[in-house]
């Protein structure tokens, strides 16, 4: 191969640039996060603040709903004059976001607040949180802005004790310093967390955008009763309009096509199987033992071989040939779908005639599929009409596991595609009054940053989205065909029945013979227009509104009563 | 405040979802880059082997321009049909990337490629790399997909060995293994590193990414020598086209504007100064002794304090106010950019002109701005016509800190502000060969993931985009304004000078003595005709082209030859 190399040429002037040698170092992840604050959202007080909401919501919401807690969730955001140094326009804020959650363990609330990468979020369960990283972000981002700790009060449900810290992310070692701490019996019935950042912010930038958000969570999330409270003094309530919960997720075990060979060593060293097939039997999901004994014979693998051989020196391909095989295998059944939780058709209704009072709303929840081994289902709402102020374009409510996202929008895979749907098909001209909402439920969400702001366009996944908003645009359409039909069949009765009095009044003087010809009575015309309305009511026909048929001769009669010939 | 709870009222249902405890645990940093591969740019085995290719040459490139070296690097792509196992389109790839550089030391070799955040690149200087991560994941992602180790070689500069270390990442506690090593002494001058990955990739769609992201290196870096060797066995080769390299990047201390509450007390934890005044002095840019002075007082800071006094507790609101009023402080001098490494207008220009061929090329290096405490420089290039194909909107080259940048383009602010320019002012009418490339260099490039593909719309960034691009394309519209002038001047100068010959000769005649009308003789109306050139060139103007003005006659008698009246 023609290597063109010209090394002798290369003359070094390393001198000029000084040393030659780099100073090489160790970074603590907390380091990393608090130096690259912008990669989980943090990039200005502006994001932050918002940021910091969200962490704190969603960690309440995962503590209660998750567990089958209906949620009852307080935000307050205060501002701190006394922090105040009156050098920039943004302000220090308190955000405290209380829950009625199952609470933390006393023992570990050092460590899930103050050691980044330190969460109960590391199973296979499709939670809000999914990076142990967020609230962490947002205590080093306070701590950095305000030298302020953060402070946790926790009631774990079932103990009988209210447990107090406060405590700051030892940047260098990633590690917490718990400044004071405090427990105290419990009285009255509360269990759940409180939770209070300290941290420079906007608030006046960041207002609309975190009322957006809290009021989008309370879309998902009719059951859940949302109070925020703003350092305006400003209150928006939400109080929960039903009690019916999506089912709570559960956890489940990894599948065979979701694995790569880092995480089939893992399962073998932890695995207390002693043969290939009864590990792949125990350790994962949607591997029966006649399937696991198939896969094995057919990848040319001994069934009863000690999986942990595999793991000794001069193994590694044949384990990288495992790993591929299981990923490519088809005759696994589907990852499980049933330890998700959509929200359902009913609550998407429910949710997006609360905030918007739409005439007309439908949603569909579609079946399970999966993508690299990880199970999702996209759920997917449109409310159109009544109090929706009309766009140019759609307005799209985005959702993973049940978290509203708001920024990235033109980023994300569920604007790719409700972008290009030709809603003219749909009977949609635009600016029109139309909302659409998708909904991504699974055990991995592929955000495209920690930020969690905007889904990869994961082509299993677009093309989910496509068949979820056209299935109830395909509602949408014939709701609005029918509507157009109902105005066409009322211009007709209109100009039909417009002249019934007159026509009436006619015959009524015709029906006589010549000589009493004379202007009817008061009511002499009446049979007359009855049996009018009889013969237009026969002849056309109305078409049902929401399922209920209206009686075609009262709307002619109504038409008959409220229309003046011009 | 009107707290609304109703605490009593709801009925945890947690039974329903099986345990109300949370299973906590720490995950390690490589663990988490390896279970989030999307979040450093290893979503699928296509990005995953463009992502590979980037960190390694983007890290040869750290090692060789950064330090004064003109760079000879080779990429070479191999596939490994010894490690198929035919169970997927995506095959099996080693990528090597060999260069000239410094080398690394033997010491670090090991945690250098097998420990995530453990890097060089962990001080304030313009370099490639950042955030310490990408060969770590790309070595994450090789082993997780192949259970391959990754090789490097490394001659480190005036050392007499060379060293060799085959190694993996121990996920569990982000530490690297060895499975081999070895040393010897070097032969010949060679010093730098070659690195081999070996990770499941997909070379067909790949392909033209990397082509590509190689060409536009190339555009960028016209001193270095770079040769891609593909799978396929096709070579690109790009010698370089000049030896004038741009001044390297030095290392910088932070600059107060920049600083925040954690960084500051980490300054002050390190700092050997014994007084809050010479601390200033010494751990920041840009704060010379009267600046400090008058800073702490206007602060209310006693300048002779010892700031390690600010560590003690019950001291945490004096430092916080510290570090707010470093940030805010009006009159401490701009963050140092002599330390930055703009490409410079001149290489940018032969960049451009080599891969585009065009027949106008511009180029601005604009002056220093900063944001945050981080200086930054915006550069900016257009290349129009010549062999450019036209297209519906400007080819966008980017680049940050040299790497050119390749996906999310409509995500990146320097998409915003090109495709927002109305460049019909600048006399382009789309579909046009129109070519920008925009160049950021800071030390601390704002990027929207650690995938290094986008960057954030930061105010004074896109502001200066803006700026450059429109001093560029200032220059564009007069080359064009004079081309079309140019244009129309030829076509008066055709009208006119077409018929010269034809006047000539009938002035040859009519010149005569009526009785010696004859057709005249060969050369006879010569000088007429040259006369009237005179006065035909006397009487237009040409503009001049590319700053050098041609002689009127010249072009006037260019035409007559070259013109035939129909």
């Amino acid at each position: 191969m023609p290597r063109a190399r010209a090394r002798a040429k290369t003359k070094a002037r390393a001198g000029e640039a000084g040393d030659a040698k780099e100073k090489y170092r160790e970074m603590s992840v907390a380091e990393f996060f608090a130096k690259n604050k912008e990669l989980a959202g943090f990039a200005n007080p502006t994001r932050a603040l918002y940021q910091t909401v969200r962490e704190l919501v969603e960690n309440a919401l995962d503590a209660t709903d998750t567990h089958g807690i209906l949620p009852e969730i307080l935000v307050e955001i205060r501002e701190r004059p006394d922090l105040a140094t009156g050098e920039s326009r943004a302000s220090k804020y308190t955000v405290t976001v209380e829950d009625n959650g199952i609470g933390v363990p006393a023992t570990e609330i050092a460590n899930a607040f103050g050691k980044v990468l330190y969460s109960s979020k590391y199973v296979i369960r499709q939670t809000r949180g999914m990076y142990g990283l967020g609230v962490k972000a947002a205590v080093l981002y306070g701590q950095a802005t305000t030298g302020q700790p953060v402070e946790v009060v926790s009631a774990p449900m079932g103990s009988p004790y209210v447990y107090m810290k406060k405590l700051y992310i030892d940047m260098k070692r990633n590690e917490p310093v718990i400044l004071e701490e405090a427990q105290w019996r419990r009285r009255g019935r509360w269990h759940g967390t409180r939770v209070s950042i300290t941290l420079q912010g906007d608030w006046s930038r960041a207002r609309s955008r975190i009322v957006e958000y809290i009021q989008r969570t309370a879309v998902i999330a009719p059951y859940a009763t949302i109070t925020l409270i703003t350092p305006d003094g400003v209150v928006y309530h939400y109080p929960r309009t039903t009690r019916k919960m999506p089912r709570p997720p559960r956890e489940a075990k990894p599948h065979p096509h979701g694995v790569d060979v880092e995480q089939l060593k893992m399962i073998i060293m932890n695995t207390k199987a002693e043969t290939l097939k009864d590990m792949l039997v125990m350790e994962f999901q949607s591997v029966g033992e006649k399937t696991a004994a198939d896969f094995l014979r057919e990848a040319g693998f001994d069934a009863s071989m000690n999986p942990k051989k595999l793991l000794e020196k001069g193994n590694g391909k044949r384990l990288a040939a495992l790993a591929d095989k299981l990923r490519a295998y088809p005759r696994f059944r589907a990852p499980r779908s049933d330890y998700l939780s959509p929200i359902g058709e009913d609550l998407i209704r429910i949710g997006l005639r609360r905030m918007f009072s739409p005439e007309w709303v439908g949603a569909v929840t579609r079946s399970p599929r999966a993508y690299e081994g990880h199970p999702f289902i996209v759920e997917a709402g449109i409310a159109y009409g009544g109090a929706i102020k009309p766009r140019d374009e759609p307005l799209l409510l985005r959702y993973a596991n049940k978290i509203p996202l708001l920024y990235e929008e033109r980023e994300d895979v569920a604007w790719k595609v409700v972008s290009r749907i030709n809603w003219k098909l749909y009977g949609v001209d635009f600016p029109a009054p139309l909302v659409v909402l998708v909904h991504i439920a699974s055990t991995k969400v592929p955000y495209k940053g920690v930020g969690k702001e905007s889904i990869s366009e994961v082509p299993e996944i677009e093309s989910e989205i496509r068949a979820a908003v056209q299935e109830v645009a395909r509602g949408l359409r014939v709701y609005l065909s029918r509507k157009r039909r109902e105005a066409e069949v009322k211009r007709r009765i209109v100009t039909i029945a417009k002249y019934i009095p007159e026509v009436a009044r006619s015959l009524a003087i015709l029906a006589k013979p010549p000589e009493k010809w004379s202007p009817p009575k008061p009511g002499e015309e009446r049979p007359i227009v009855e049996s009018l309305v009889r013969i237009v009511a026969r002849n056309i026909e109305i078409p049902p509104v929401d399922g209920e048929r209206s009686d075609p001769e009262q709307v002619v009669r109504s038409v008959i009563e409220n229309v003046k010939v011009e």
